[in-house]
């Protein structure tokens, strides 16, 4: 389940709550374009902004909408009680797997972390995969401590940050962590800029945020690199470079997703849980511009 | 209210809950020693690892244990609809000020910060002082976005990072952040080695860790820097050094400041909420021969 396409979609909101028809219609567009899997309450679903009930809503409508595609849930949140509880609410709704971040207030140190997820992984009948994002959650992993926390049962993948762009590089990255891990867990990249590369130097899943919005996308891409084919794979992810130059202007994928999703139509305006604001101005013009090149 | 020492006890807890009791007396003697206020659900309180109903427990222990000694709550959560009830239980329980953050998860901007700060502002009957603690908000504060929050009617006091040691850096740093707020919004110190300098040069509160538990000693300090004693406050502050070291060593004061109360048997252990935990060990023993020597 923790390979291929594994698409992470909004959770459109507004402050009065989630827009539920339109996280369904996403799902369902998911489902339909036939991705590997749909991962909900990533990032991308703004799950960190959310509360336990709204958060179980979410797992409900994912379930009522994937159809047979496996869903993946992010359980992640500050302490390790509210962890075990939205673990609980995952699988009582019917994941098929769970993603987990180290979230931190308190800087984390290599045992809290460590504990945090062997806790966690001792209540899980599901299979778990290590979320690593230090760019939200501000916690570094060293190769150590993926390699420690790999060998716990329920582990069976690692959603890692963007590799270099550079091939060499990247492989050489893949490789050291593929030594000191399970064979049986893989490998997945994030960042959507860096996923053509990772996914042709030995990442066996790509967690994508174009892939929430964009499934047809993603997936050509996806299956050009399974299939050996990574010239086709990089030309397809180069023809998207006006969105990575989004991305690197403007923080990151969620801000610009979010935009281009209310720029279609895919979402209303506001769609992201305040103090949170899609692109304004300026900014949303480009978008738009870049939407309109896109199509 | 802003003013002089505030006093931030932690809350003691286990997996199963908050320990009404030793949270109580810690409260409790902070009004006995008589702290110009006490500020609960800080860092130190671990606010962002509970609930909104363990908020509001703290809340009333806090209000029932402070006799006539202001209290201040810490409101910061991720998202504005939650810090928005946060506020709306502080101002039901009846405390005098309340102390938001802007805790992110997605990295913010600062007009989203501003925004943020400005909608709280508006629901606030009570005044509010400006959490600035990059190390766990993972938000830095420009001068130019300080003034204009501190424009915003509510606001009557910023929390600052520490200082520089050094007297004339401390000074000019100060006198930067003054020229740009209104005159009746406060600074107030944190992180408690630099509170003595940053008391000496201007800072109107300190905002502190030891004195949460160890109120004497932060007054002591507090009383002579506020008195124009400049070479007292420092003395007394110097004599804490051991303690610094602590904080210094094990990243933070949180930790070595739980520990220190284990280890006195102010509170119980586990005294912290999972995946943070005290210091075991031979850092452990290093806290247990500091507080030797402190007594």
């Amino acid at each position: 389940m923790f390979t291929g396409l594994s698409a992470f979609p909004l959770t459109p909101m507004n402050e009065q709550g989630i827009r539920e028809d339109e996280f369904a219609c996403l799902v369902a567009r998911l489902a339909a374009a036939r991705v590997d899997s749909i991962g909900v309450l990533g990032s991308t679903g703004s799950y960190m902004y959310l509360s336990r009930e709204e958060r179980a809503r979410v797992l409900r409508l994912a379930m009522e909408n994937a159809g047979d595609v496996p869903v993946i849930a992010g359980i992640g949140a500050l302490s390790t009680r509210e962890v075990l509880a939205l673990a609980e609410d995952a699988q009582k709704a019917g994941v098929a797997g769970v993603l987990l971040a180290p979230v931190s207030y308190q800087k984390l140190t290599d045992d809290e972390v460590f504990g945090h997820f062997k806790t966690v992984c001792e209540s899980l009948q599901v299979p778990l995969c290590v979320y690593d994002n230090p760019g939200t959650t501000h916690f570094a992993f060293s190769d150590e401590l993926h390699g420690r926390i790999a060998q716990l049962p329920s582990v069976k993948s690692i959603k890692i940050p963007p590799v270099s762009l550079e091939p060499g590089a990247a492989e050489a990255r893949i490789q050291r962590l593929r030594e000191l891990i399970p064979a049986d867990v893989t490998l997945g990249i994030s960042g959507d800029p860096a996923a053509a590369v990772g996914l042709n130097v030995g990442c066996q899943a790509w967690y994508s945020v174009l892939g929430g919005l964009f499934p047809e996308r993603a997936l050509a891409i996806t299956r050009a690199a399974q299939g050996g084919d990574t010239q086709t794979a990089l030309r397809l992810s180069s023809q998207l470079e006006p969105l990575w130059a989004l991305y690197r202007e403007y923080g990151g994928s969620l801000r610009v997703i979010a935009t281009v999703a209310e720029v279609l139509g895919d979402v209303s305006r506001p769609s992201l849980p305040q103090p949170l604001t899609t692109l304004q101005g300026d900014a949303r013009k480009k978008v738009e511009q870049v939407v309109e090149q896109l199509k």
